[in-house]
């Protein structure tokens, strides 16, 4: 059997942006196959004008040839060209029930940490990407859903399992362009998961709650070029628009409806220091409950940037960069989820019910599975973090892989028994 | 005779930054010693350690494979190797007074203009290379300090006439290196010369005046990352640290002792929207008529960038990035040029002084010639130009160009009489 | 028997702001009287120490002034002197348990609506006093209250009925100050109410929760003067400093573990235009659904105010101005509600919780209850109010009154009965 | 003879804001009748609908109750009801020229400071009107005026003299109000003066230059209420607007074409912590050295202000609230003054210039003399001062006084001898 730490630390070590997973894509498919999985991938296993945020060819260019010299399969890497980097796996078994499992690939743009005290680090499996980190435990997701594959491979099943192996869950909706080429479609039931956010190791919650709609924003401010010492007054300085446009947007009341967020996450601008800066990029998010109060956020946020513009003389082009919904989970997923994890022994706890607060485009999935009558839940395993998720010094515990498996063989199977 | 404005659009077509001007150092040394100049560069022509702002080693190694690729003679790029891209060319005749002419070099990190209306567009001549321009007239300078070799070396001298070509104007105290280098240092008398600064074409000013001294700052922020949905207030956002501060900065007082500038040129931080941003880097500038109150001007600056970081307790380290004296002109220069410049009947109106309000590192060769008792003069020859200096539609009215060349020419050859 | 709508329309003509209730406090303390009562009042309700936010004393006497030349009686003028403006009244009967009801009487510095479609302008009982309002509906409590106790005071009681008529429940811990002299430690039940909350008229919740534990805070930040044309860099610009620190306390993060609030309700600097302001005074409150969680606002707060300050070199000093806890509803009190509700045939929706999302320190007086084995609820009556709550064209639907009051005259004979 | 610097303490201690100058002017005028000077007053000596920012009502009606109660003369009270408080003398002697001197009489709304080192603390003379201070020397010019005007009184004059006492220097533009009414038109010569400026004792010089062109705008924010905790997200906050908009104002360029200046000198918002503030208002001014520049710098406030306010959804009104011209001086007036400060021996340096960089309205008296051909200068008599103009600690040297005085009235004797 696999060792899913040692796969995990092997992902880990080559992080890959969303839509640019090719080595990763490829390692999947080569061990799905290798373990008698009907695979599908590129543009068979998603829908391409589903996408968003595709990073800009330079960025997919190099992780496309890090994956050539890294030796990757040649064919497979032609299939995946331009960010087709879905997975989809299926193993046929008796006429039960058809059981999907979503596992996500995707890394982060953050420098990985480089201090002793960091497991990586001192087991020296760090990124070999610069600024490219697994930030987020999708290492370990994957990890798991191959070692799942491979139990599940042993012996012969009473249903169908559908792997689901997705690209760009940081904002790049995935899970949408797999749901869009309806991978999904003929699945009764899916379950998804997360390591970690803030439940420990040995505590185990049966969903995850609270995930929030998202959209995102991409703000172009443009004023005019002067001399910072001769002609002031003849720039048009879009930073100082920006830097007003920042604060206020920070600053957006709070709503007595529910959890909201917004985060202007990068801001660049101006060229040199004797020049007034007139051009200035913002890319910021904004999440709520619903998705009508992301709008009424997006409506604010817009009318900060357009009044900020305003006040500078400047220009903003505004533009919508993705969103993603909320996400449901249902009772009858969620209780077999207990009683396996209940029966298995290894949690110290389990809830029904754990908060937290982000966003996720498992959602797109899960709903294509539910509208046809089917159910499905987004499990959260605890798992001790060494930091927040996205923060440079983010780890696992990664005893919490073993047990992962574990409770998803159980979950599975008796799934695919139809209970 | 060179074509001075022939000579112009070339240089304008290949700009260069500040300590990479490979290409355009080594087009002015093979003209000037075709010309029968002995001409220095290199470490013979600058002291590297007297430079400021030096450009990352990206920036200068791909300015030097396009000067490769453009087939610059190798032992030039060689001894230019690292960005020591200073020219100096002496010719000696008599035993006269030595002469000194100065000229500037570099091109702004300036997308140029691709309207229209925009001559060089018009003309054929815009930049070759992306978001490099010559949008502040030193391909005007140095053309026309070509030209004047030129005819400076067509018959006998009565003294020595030193022509000085220098790199990094903008910001790069170009002529502090080649000062510290001790090249002025047998020189008498010195001209220096700017096109423009808005004086339209026709009249001439014998001497700039109301140039400021400046001092650039780079600011690093250090926040924490953090999910910006999951855990928002585990961040520490240097952004909202960043734009608070840039709005303090831009809202220091006018001082009533006299002119002040202050730019917040560059800012840039974050890496993704969904993660709370913990870098920014900013860089601004701060200009004044004294050194005294640029010093107050900084510890205002310093004082605004720790109380912005300690307001988000975020971090925050500042460096001075580089600096620039203010110049002083002396009246015996300046009668010589007035003199001239009357005398050639090329000119509408010939004043004494005209208002710049920028910055210029001139004073650092200035400086050494009048220490040791010569004279200098720092002039501005009206040219009228199509946009603020640094703004991507900047043109001057190349008819400006002749002129300068035979104002220039009669100024040295009066100099060289000993008057 | 009093007409509930006609006493809160003369409530609503002569609001008082918290700590200045001395015409209202009158009025109930003659009324309760009139009907029997033991009524207790000045020093003997309450303890001044344990007040905060106590107005000026200019406001203070001109509340005391307008009671006055309303013919106030002049004994009960002199016990309330200071602002002792809290009522205790007790009926006692048989010896069943003592029964508590809470009602709160202060009024808000907000300027009425003038306009026709504001019913108290349409039926001509808007505020009398210039900036002051009921803009809360404490004015229809107070009315409830009074007429509940005449109800109560018709025929002998099985228990002990105590009414609690609070000052200053807007900040000022009216409720603290009673609770503090011990008033409701003889209470078995005590029930609170409030008009609203966005819960429409003919609805009723039996328990108000997510109330936020709240802490003020007011800034005085010191600059100096300097004249604005002649000499602004002497200056040291107050203004500056508070802005600043205004959008960054505005802009701190939401918090992933549970809601929060913030606002910087009041801001005042400056004496003249050509003068630097050197002086600004800041009021603000943040609230958070634990104590813990607005200790780390106001840490942030006062790191925010120090930067700001710094920024500017400008001093700041910080105080706390009052805070309120949250609160905690009790099972048996909440069913005792919902029984009497559904019986009463009165609501067309009786439910277990509304979430408010504001702060009460009604918690002070129900905590003293519970503390000794009674309990609690803070029930929520249903009103269509015409706009929020603090709004200066909030009005409440005045049908909700009479149910309110036969709801409490059932609730409260029941609880007397000892069920 | 009376002792100038006696009188300056005397009007030191009752400073009166501007066109709230009951007692001063009465004073004044009661003076000047006693050396017999024609004294007009009130609706005779100003137009009232050419002032501006006229004081509130219970402002001037405090400090013409503060009159009352000083016992001034209840006919020149009458006279002056409204704020009509300027003053003309004349005193005519032979057919020579008419000679003009104009002195201001307005204090500022600036708290005294009580420290011991103060010498109004020392002497006993500090304000004796809380919130209103004369800390910008026009004490001193008002005694300097009546100290001259009784040496003047002494002996027969070869022309006319005529002394104006000006209500309303700081920003009322009290000296349009009285050229309105035409007292100077008969002027052939008028002397202006400012005591300190920075200009320390010993020194005169015999022209201010810089002043500056001034503006005052006022903006009202309008937002809506909002219940900070229940509701936040339906208020709209008229403070953040404001906030943004004031360092957007602070940031505005300097101008490369010569001195501006920008002050928010006043910001006051909100009521109370709980609502979200929906009212805030703010004064601020520009100046700048021309009309047309002070029209640029009005335009930038008003796209900042409405851009400000767009972002907030809060409206705005914008209302222009008074402004000044700038002022010349004429060589004639200039040397006349350097020839009697040389001879009288007084001062240890005189200059022609001093550059003030303020804004004054005497500008208004000056220009309706030099339209008719006569000339005027606005000088500035040295006086070193313990803290900025406007400071609460500020104060003169009153050494300075009597040779004001003396030089005052040989400049006088001299110009009215038509040299």
């Amino acid at each position: 059997m696999a060792d899913v730490i040692a796969l995990r630390r092997e992902l880990h070590r080559h992080p890959e942006l969303g839509y640019t997973e090719f080595r990763t894509a490829a390692r999947v498919i080569e061990l799905l196959r290798s373990w008698g999985y009907d695979v599908r991938f590129g543009a068979e296993a998603m829908d391409p004008t589903a996408r968003q945020r595709v990073p800009a060819a330079e960025v997919m260019d190099a992780s496309f040839a890090r994956a050539q010299e890294a030796g990757v399969d040649a064919a497979l890497l032609d299939a995946m060209r331009g960010g087709l980097t879905a997975v989809v796996a299926t193993r046929r078994g008796g006429d039960g029930p058809t059981v999907g499992f979503r596992f996500d690939m995707d890394a982060l743009p953050v420098d990985e940490s480089p201090e002793a005290g960091h497991l990586p680090v001192r087991e020296g499996f760090t990124s070999a990407v610069p600024g490219v980190m697994h930030a987020c435990g999708h290492d370990g997701h994957t990890a798991i859903g191959l070692a799942l594959a491979e139990r599940l491979a042993a012996e012969p099943l009473p249903g169908t399992v559908k792997l689901f192996f997705q690209p760009a869950e940081e904002g790049g909706a995935g899970a949408r362009a797999m749901a869009a080429r309806g991978v999904a479609d003929d699945v009764d039931r899916i379950f998804c998961m997360h390591l970690g956010c803030d439940l420990p190791l040995g505590m185990i919650a049966t969903s995850g709650v609270g995930f929030l709609a998202v959209r995102g924003i991409e703000a172009r401010f443009v004023g005019a070029p002067a001399h910072a010492a001769a002609a002031p007054e003849k720039g048009r300085h879009a930073l100082v628009a920006a830097a007003s446009a920042l604060l206020n947007v920070q600053a957006m009341p709070r709503f007595s409806t529910g959890m909201t967020r917004v985060n202007v996450g990068v801001l660049e601008g101006g060229t040199a220091t004797n020049v007034i800066p007139h051009r200035a990029r913002m890319l910021l998010e904004m999440r709520a409950e619903t998705l009508a109060e992301v709008d009424e956020l997006d409506a604010r946020v817009r009318r900060i940037l357009e009044g900020a513009a305003a006040m500078q003389d400047v220009a903003v082009e505004i533009e919508a960069t993705g969103s993603m919904p909320s996400l449901t989970n249902d009772d009858a997923a969620m209780r077999l989820v207990r009683d396996e994890a209940e029966a298995s022994g290894m949690f110290s706890e389990v809830r029904d019910t754990h908060l937290v607060g982000a966003s996720e485009d498992a959602g797109y999935l899960m709903e294509r599975v539910q509208r046809r009558g089917g159910d499905a839940t987004y499990m959260i395993m605890g798992t001790t973090i060494t930091a927040p998720h996205h923060h440079f010094a983010f780890d696992i515990d990664e005893e919490a892989l073993p047990s992962a498996v574990t409770l998803l063989e159980r979950v599975g199977r008796r799934a695919l028994a139809g209970s």
